[in-house]
């Protein structure tokens, strides 16, 4: 690998000045000081990103990146590996959870096949780019080979500039993929050196035998790839996902961009974790949906020292938490620039 | 008074036919069990308010109640008076935060004024009741007569069974009030019976002087009053205010004629809370939007065993936060509507 992989390149850099003029705002709008919360903070965000005192939201696209785990045939999942690919029809017939809120709000879908393990027939509005059946299965060896994880990063990364030739504000990055929490929780524990057991959960279902189950193949997989685990990128090989990988491209690619991106789940923190890892300057574009059940997202959030903007008992995925706060995003930036200041509404400041 | 006042008459009762027909549907979608978190849990509930299997929120209505309160002499707060008559005037021009979120989600709002300390010209687009030039100083006398309070009661139940005529789904009752959190306070204490230094906070932007102050001045008020403070409705006559007498007529109303309420802050579940206390069967109708940053919230909505959709340190009032978190709900029933079955999407359900 080159030493200036694209993905090393720094993101846009934020516009100090018209954060400084949105946070100036915030201190004369009709309202106590601090009183709107994270939704006062959000809109000064957005203003340092999107370069001007009075942001807006009113584009967004969504991407889910769909790849099969070949981790799945140890068991580690509540549901059979071929609904990856049936839920990837279920996307663009648009009877999905992320279909439904794509289309509440109005926002631009992209579906991405990275690979199944079942072969699927070729289906309309779906990118088809199929780098392996899934990855390999990683309690016996790396998942991907560094092809698979440049094209992922790459696949990543186009669906990021798509959605910036389409004038996007906002970019959503969504995954399916039957056992990507094992591959998810692999790859945190790896990246914050944490013990197992404390970041296991369910998943999408599973009983407690099945969570010990789960412990005993990270654990077993950790001690396998443990010499080769020094960096984000050999780590992300190891145990990733393709799915995984390609939301890490496509987050860092948005931050060069400058594209605002708003991370969902569990695993797509552990996939903006490891951006972070890779080029430490795309921090400044990411904003946290939710906090969801999975044990580990909360350590994932702190380590990344985000905060999420709901806690709802989340735990789907698919870009599902991610669209579901964009609403207050949307009412933060209306809130910043639509309410009167107290010169212009003639109400009486704090005594 | 009469013992069958209107506010005792019995809430709509909550159709467990349709309920069940939600949730059965709930079993079914596209998405494993219980991954949408609370939002499933909602769209049942919606379902057995509404008498239908896919409820919708597509009609809301935000009332926003502004009232003065003696109180406020005591130095309680961080604001002049004056501006609860500056506020009535942003309300309506468009510029408060409400009105900008009223505008976002296209709700019909009304504003109405119970009574304000300084003398206002009528404002086009206000409801003046003027029930007195705000409630009188409780740390001396009673806030409110029985008169004044059954006029705030019923000024609350005119704009609930507007947004019936109105066909909303959805009914938000928002406040305004200098000094209201002190009173919000008060209330929550007798109700609760709870120590003041537990329930009291900054309220607007009071220093920790300012809070030990207004604890003080709530003390010596519960002492006074003590030997009254034996019903929910001798409570409200002597610690509450009018737009907080108004809230509690509008939630009851409101679960009388089966609309949804959306509870905001400290002060509306404040009010909810005595609406309970006054008639259970009004419980099953309200919804609770956030818990705020004032830290008698928790504890009230605790006591109310409410499961509060956002927390995000918000302090606002108005409605504000119920009006943020209304989007979750009409998401929630988009996707309990929209989504495909496992049969329908030839999904594998869990293995």
């Amino acid at each position: 690998m080159s030493s200036q992989a694209w993905w090393q390149q720094p993101a846009k850099a934020i516009d100090q000045a018209a954060r400084a003029q949105a946070q100036a705002r915030q201190q004369v709008l009709t309202k106590p000081s601090g009183s709107l919360g994270q939704l006062e903070q959000l809109a000064i965000e957005l203003a340092g990103m999107q370069g001007r005192e009075l942001p807006q939201v009113d584009a967004v696209s969504i991407c889910v990146f769909a790849g099969d785990h070949g981790i799945a045939a140890e068991g580690v999942s509540a549901y059979p590996q071929a609904v990856t690919g049936q839920m990837l029809a279920n996307f663009v017939n648009g009877g999905a959870a992320i279909s439904v809120l794509a289309r509440s709000l109005g926002a631009h879908m992209q579906v991405i096949d990275l690979g199944t393990a079942t072969a699927l027939p070729e289906l309309a509005g779906v990118k088809h780019l199929t780098l392996g059946k899934g990855t390999a299965n990683f309690a016996h060896t790396r998942a991907m080979n560094m092809e698979q994880c440049s094209a992922a990063l790459a696949a990543g990364s186009d669906a990021a500039l798509q959605a910036d030739a389409l004038n996007c504000q906002l970019f959503i990055g969504g995954e399916m993929g039957i056992a990507n929490t094992t591959s998810a929780t692999a790859l945190a524990c790896a990246l914050l050196d944490c013990p197992v057991a404390d970041l296991t959960g369910p998943g999408t279902g599973l009983d407690h035998a099945g969570v010990l189950h789960k412990i005993a193949v990270i654990e077993a997989a950790l001690a396998l790839h443990r010499p080769q685990l020094d960096d984000p990128l050999a780590i992300l090989q190891c145990l990733g996902g393709f799915e995984i990988a390609a939301l890490v491209g496509a987050y860092l690619a948005a931050a060069q961009a400058g594209i605002t991106v708003l991370v969902d789940g569990f695993i797509c923190s552990v996939a903006a974790l490891l951006a972070v890892r890779l080029n430490p300057s795309c921090r400044a574009w990411l904003l946290f949906a939710h906090q969801g059940a999975e044990p580990g997202h909360a350590r994932v959030l702190q380590a990344l020292e985000a905060a999420p903007l709901l806690q709802l008992g989340l735990r789907l995925g698919e870009g599902s938490g991610a669209a579901l706060a964009t609403p207050l995003l949307q009412m933060a930036c209306n809130l910043h620039g639509e309410m009167a200041t107290f010169d212009q509404a003639a109400v009486a400041n704090r005594s």
